[in-house]
């Protein structure tokens, strides 16, 4: 029993007394006093008021989520979005902005520095108290060391030491991932707590996947794991992808393509956002542009179901706005193409967490690696090592 | 720290003092060597000769493989085999015979517990040695519970309670997983320890892969994960599969379906065996016909690397044993279709374990409960408390 397993049983929130906690961890009190005791003086466990049960009243302990915060980043191809939260991932103060990623590392991150400075200030927290942040990329990361590897719309980036960069002006933990993981942790984390297995689809000017199983996001071997966009599919045989390939569910699905569908069917279209905007106003070629998009991305999620049996698929990016379409094409396919034991208790959804899913994931992966066992263990340990010093 | 910590340290063999146990943990002499004495009381360390370095030999310490025994069962539609094997998944004594799955679980479970009481006794082993019990079962299987759930082919199975079955015989935890699974861990555990990123495919009267990310076996929200034989492939989009879907892998694939194009072809084959026969014997239709076989897994495998991006890619099962041809097809199509970052490190490869592959597996699935840290920390704690009751 380390003292990261009495911390895990506070996490929920709920307050417990010494005599609940040491029942449930089959501890001595004494042991469970000495854990509680480091805790307290990081700050992670504080007392709280409890109610009197006739006698004096029970000491309740509770997780203080307040003791620390993260940041979490979230940068897109031409937009950036940033945010502070505490030890339980509650935004506390967010700035989004649009910014072009091609801007280079220098200039973006120089961005990023200041405004997670602004948004402390806006807290009133002092920088000592940010204790990690989270940063999500538009393209493939080498999670190990957070930098992009070879992305297509990322120039400048290529192997970039991101947490060096950050950690000049915060010198803090700073862990890196690809964009579509961390809005599938942030959907996670908002709206599906109890979810071990699920998917998050983006669908927008790319198509890519955060994969959740067994409760661990999954990267792969070279952090490639979820490419769901150069997929091939039959509709697609004849049309050349911009990764050279043909028959890749992108060259067909994602928004460009679909801006050329409806240019092709004689529709006047300014600039490719607004698929979503004809779909809306009840353009009918748009309508069925989207839904034959949705039966094309059905047949990729219909073997992705059959490889990763989740029990949540969550569409997102831009043309889950526009609505039912979409997801009717998608249900549409893998209910019928994919097996009953895999589809019978599936959930098909649109994201709820939004526009905000990347920084909400981007500072549950900071605080996931902050509270994570081994982290507090050695946190427990220093700060033991202290008490004896001092 | 936990006792499992020093424990882990061990596992790899390699003989160590005190010393370096405190040096790579950090931890005091004092703390380590109360660990140790712990697993040496559970027989889990021993001491070793050492060679002198002048002094006094140091006292070495390792791992100790042969502390305990545990079963490995590997049950397919039909065959059987189970072997026994010590706690570094070396196989000690095993027996395969012809079984028919579908005699219901009363008799193959019978088989089992005779099957390994007899090698227990071949090896001069009591019945109290053996720790823990790992069972392959050729369905999908709720690893929670270790029953069949649905299982197409195991008539009488159906929510069967196995481990209770099992567990009049032998008081022992025991796990139950599906056949593919347990066959990725055993090629993982035989040949592949470093490899965090493999994907396990049989090929055979179905089609079925087991996948291990980031180190861990996935089974997905139902245990359906790997699924291979039901994803739809082009090729096969006008033929019905057994499953009442139509363009299934295995309806094209799966040695019955070769029997069939090879007997289309005019070419006599007395039954489904012999496709590998053919093809070993030069029979230049059944080479096409297998190699086209190949092809159409590597649609699906594409779609695989894309979503999961192993580094391994392990083909086993009957068809395995048709050598080239096979490979030589999925590799066309994988190397073609796949994402460069995803395949430039990825090996293709057949399976080395072979028809082992299962038992070895089914050891290393009671292996890694038995030797899990909980489990370890756990008997630690018992026999610290035996140790001050005695």
């Amino acid at each position: 029993m380390r003292p990261s397993d009495v911390f895990d049983l506070l996490r929920d929130g709920q307050p417990r007394t010494r005599a609940q906690l040491a029942e449930v961890t089959g501890l001595a009190r004494s042991t469970v006093s000495a854990r509680l005791d480091a805790l307290m003086r990081l700050g992670l466990v504080v007392p709280v008021g409890g109610v009197s049960t006739g006698g004096r009243p029970p000491s309740l302990l509770a997780f203080n989520p307040g003791a620390r915060v993260v940041a979490g980043v979230d940068l897109g191809a031409s937009h950036a979005r940033a945010a502070i939260a505490d030890l339980d991932g509650r935004i506390l103060s967010e700035r989004g902005v649009r910014l072009d990623i091609a801007l280079g590392p220098e200039r973006v991150l120089g961005w990023v520095e200041e405004v997670v400075h602004e948004l402390l200030a806006e807290q009133q927290r002092d920088p000592d108290e940010l204790v990690a942040i989270g940063i999500g990329l538009p393209g493939p990361v080498e999670h190990s060391t957070g930098r992009a590897i070879n992305p297509p719309i990322m120039p400048g980036w290529d192997r970039y030491d991101v947490p060096g960069h950050v950690q000049r002006a915060f010198d803090v933990p700073v862990l890196v991932d690809n964009d579509v993981n961390i809005m599938a942790l942030g959907e996670q984390h908002a709206h599906l707590r109890d979810v071990d297995d699920l998917v998050f689809i983006k669908v927008g000017t790319g198509i890519g996947a955060g994969i959740i199983s067994g409760g661990a996001l999954q990267r792969g071997a070279q952090g490639t794991a979820g490419d769901l966009g150069h997929v091939h599919v039959a509709r697609g045989a004849d049309v050349t992808c911009r990764c050279g390939n043909q028959g890749c569910l992108e060259a067909i699905a994602a928004v460009p393509a679909l801006a050329d569908a409806i240019r092709a069917a004689g529709i006047e279209l300014p600039d490719g956002e607004d698929v979503v905007a004809l779909v809306r106003g009840g353009d009918q070629t748009a309508v069925q542009v989207v839904r034959q998009a949705g039966r094309d991305l059905g047949e990729v999620l219909a073997a992705l179901v059959n490889l990763v049996n989740p029990s949540v698929i969550v569409i997102g990016g831009g043309l889950a706005m526009a609505g039912e379409g979409l997801l009717a094409g998608i249900r549409e396919v893998v209910y019928q193409r994919s097996l009953p034991l895999a589809t019978e208790h599936l959930h098909i959804t649109t994201s709820r967490a939004g526009e905000r899913a990347g920084v909400i994931g981007a500072a549950a992966l900071a605080i996931g690696h902050v509270l994570s066992p081994e982290s507090i263990d050695r946190a427990v340990d220093r700060s033991a090592a202290q008490a004896v010093v001092g």
